[in-house]
């Protein structure tokens, strides 16, 4: 599959989807997709700007949400012209998608609205490459039948990821044999790094996360074997306005890239055994 | 809490909301709703009949999702004037809600939403009851926040509704704590005997449900001690549009509840331990 | 079945095994088991006095471990004779089976050990009525196997017994669903109130407990319809030598079995409506 | 740490146990260590032969057991003498500990057993380099407990081997998290590739398996950084007295290894950025 003008697939390198959770001012949004450009160009790897305009799911009401729709679409674009990487943000069931897939290149579903039949089919209607979160309730091979839904609209470019799996209560386990299973739907495996380490809802009105365990799932996720790698980075996650906890830090980031494509080179320089027997 | 005119709550009998899964026509709604009322009237159970005019999360797209808003609405009317009972319908992200709180007397919210925050407001902003079942990814304790964002629009007559939490792939578990852990959000806790008992995705393209084992965890929270029942029933099962499989069968119906209300009895007539160490 | 004299099973009260986890000082054990046994003569509960002369599988090695084998097995004897209850005590994989059997009335074996084939059996030779925990880890229709391992020794009086189930890191949860299963062994099925509600180490050095659920659970387990209740209690649970934090409290223990024993009188008086689909 | 004579550690190549779950023959023996030992001195793997000669937790009494004690480790004894490699099996709570001992180099405790305070101490005070599997109920952090058990009788050539966590009934998880966590033992971690992918209980008397998440799992924990791994194979897993569905296919190891050691390469030339945080 084609995204963002680059091949994306188990025989390519992988993809980095990056940047800080919230957009919180243009300032920040230019500066971390300026960093990340340049990291990711001297490291091969296509590269796609993430932020979001609001957290529309938030353990609670009093958390910050961002900057709002309007302001964060203008930010966006700066990014996208004046950095010159692709956009990618997420959209949620009250989204005006048209106004959003305009300026966005990839538009993200939340885990929590995966079987939202209505929602999933007004996303993937807007003809742009979707990345779907698998639910956190939802088996790795249920996802076929959410890909189902969304390609019916036409769209073809659907990619799935992972995000952790329910494991008791405030906690969450990434099941690294959903990676290889999801390769069932045909559709591009992503891994996301750093919301499978939150321990959701783990902080009382806010959720926790293990930032340390962040290279742990990366690394062995890219050994399994993925399309592209979704981890969110800010460049001080202790005063980060969202998900601080699970960020990773922008100055730890090209170091911990170097360690994955050179583990992504290894894997992706062979045939996988798990799809030989 | 008053709702639709009884008294709710662990000093009163339990309330009983249900009826079949989807509303399938007008005929099997009138007759359903009135074999419930009758039954009810009989046992001294406060009754709300339920059912659902779209089924917006299904498994698969290709599942019958209902007769749709208008003549869904139509529908809910007649039970309600005709029969005699208030209506409660579950309403989804892209629901007209004052079309829809023109008509039923509860709202009740699915599982799968109940971390968005939008949508949570959106519903309470109403004014009707509302119902919010608690995801198969929360815990009991994180309702709170949940429940704090719902009364933030006004709005008291809330309750929490527990219909069980993910358990490894394509099974739920009840856990009789989370009934009681619930109980400090000071709403009416409802336990869905119906849906906890359903294999999510389990058959391929639809969710399987384990019908025995409804009257197994409807015995074991109301002897926990719940302010009220969802338990979905069909006269035919086996050819109900939606949720057969963990239906339970309409004429198994009163020999259940009578047995049902015996324990509630019981237990009502004591102070509950467990809020008194 | 027959056992200790008394019936048992679903058309039988249920009986009730309890006493303080581990054998503390002669008097405590004489003390405990004749208050135990006035209030269930008082409510017409049969009665097994349960107590440990090991822990063998303490968190931590510091923890205290017990009275050892010689003294604990004159202690449940004194108990045995004086008070005039039959006593039940949980054996290890080292314990000297003949020994045990020659004094007490019922073995127990932990859950952890439920697996170990050559264990099980050396037990069940002993003719010695078996209560067979479930391991915090088995299906419960994996019980089955389980069951028939011990029967191949020629004992057919077997019981298993329902103790929680790994629910994430440092939690249980009790899936009600498994009472109802397990019945498929012809066994009478017990309900362990007080180790389901234990957070396995999740004190540091000892599990932690969760008292305030014992009656919440054990309700819901009687309504389910168990034939046994298992519910360790001791006068003093804060400064129990073993499991104190998921103890019930001996003067509470009345107040909770007389609920129980109504719970128990409604729902056996009919016929369990999932086993008549 | 060393271990029959090699130096193990994340500053060291990572070495393997593998051989047939059960000892079958003396003639499949020694031609699967000869095969075993070839490839991993071609690939500068430290080699660990593994068997067992008695499988004291099968599913049902009815499953095969193995060979025994005595013509067991008359086989184990050939291996390391004829083929010139180091030999683990594993011991049970009822296991002569000296006379296993006396021959094997390394002795590995199952899962199940791994809360038995006497069954631990037992093992270690034979001196021997011990594996102890952590149980599928025992969460990472609470290893340390355990650990310090068996190097409370001064043996401190302890590792510690996870091999799944339960997930839902007859499910595993293999969380990569803890292969991190318990380096906080200060104990080698060894990954256990096949029992991961147990289905157990799956298969009615005996416990499935799925053969092909075995490289999936292997490459994602080697690429966390361990110190060993634990990968059983057979020439004909089909035909394998046990554990044939999660066996991993004798002529297929070799290229599995390749892969293995690359990854082992590439993340053992950098520090862990989780240990520099």
């Amino acid at each position: 599959m084609k995204l963002c003008g680059f091949d994306v697939g188990l025989d390519q390198p992988f993809f980095l989807i990056s940047g800080p959770c919230a957009i919180e001012t243009e300032k920040l949004a230019l500066e971390t997709a300026s960093k990340l450009k340049d990291m990711t160009t001297r490291l091969g790897i296509p590269f796609i700007y993430k932020s979001s305009f609001d957290k529309a799911n938030r353990s609670s009401h009093n958390s910050a949400r961002g900057v709002g729709l309007e302001a964060g679409l203008r930010i966006l674009e700066r990014v996208k012209t004046e950095i010159g990487v692709p956009v990618l943000t997420d959209v949620h069931e009250d989204t005006p998608m048209d106004e959003v897939a305009s300026v966005v290149d990839v538009l993200q579903t939340p885990a929590f609205l995966c079987r939202q039949t209505n929602f999933i089919q007004m996303v993937a209607r807007t003809g742009k490459p979707v990345n779907i979160k698998k639910g956190q309730f939802l088996a790795p091979w249920d996802m076929g039948n959410v890909v189902e839904k969304a390609r019916a609209t036409g769209n073809q470019q659907i990619m799935v990821c992972e995000r952790g799996y329910s494991f008791g209560y405030n906690n969450l386990v990434s099941d690294m044999r959903s990676l290889a299973i999801m390769r069932d739907t045909q559709c591009p495996v992503v891994f996301d790094a750093t919301h499978s380490v939150q321990l959701p809802g783990g902080q009382g009105n806010v959720s926790g996360g293990q930032r340390e365990h962040v290279p742990v799932l990366a690394r062995a996720a890219v050994a399994v074997g993925i399309a592209g790698l979704f981890m969110e980075s800010h460049p001080d996650p202790a005063n980060a306005l969202s998900d601080g906890p699970n960020s990773w830090p922008m100055d730890r980031m090209e170091e911990l890239l170097i360690t994955l494509v050179e583990l992504d080179r290894v894997i992706k320089a062979q045939k996988l055994l798990e799809n030989t027997l």
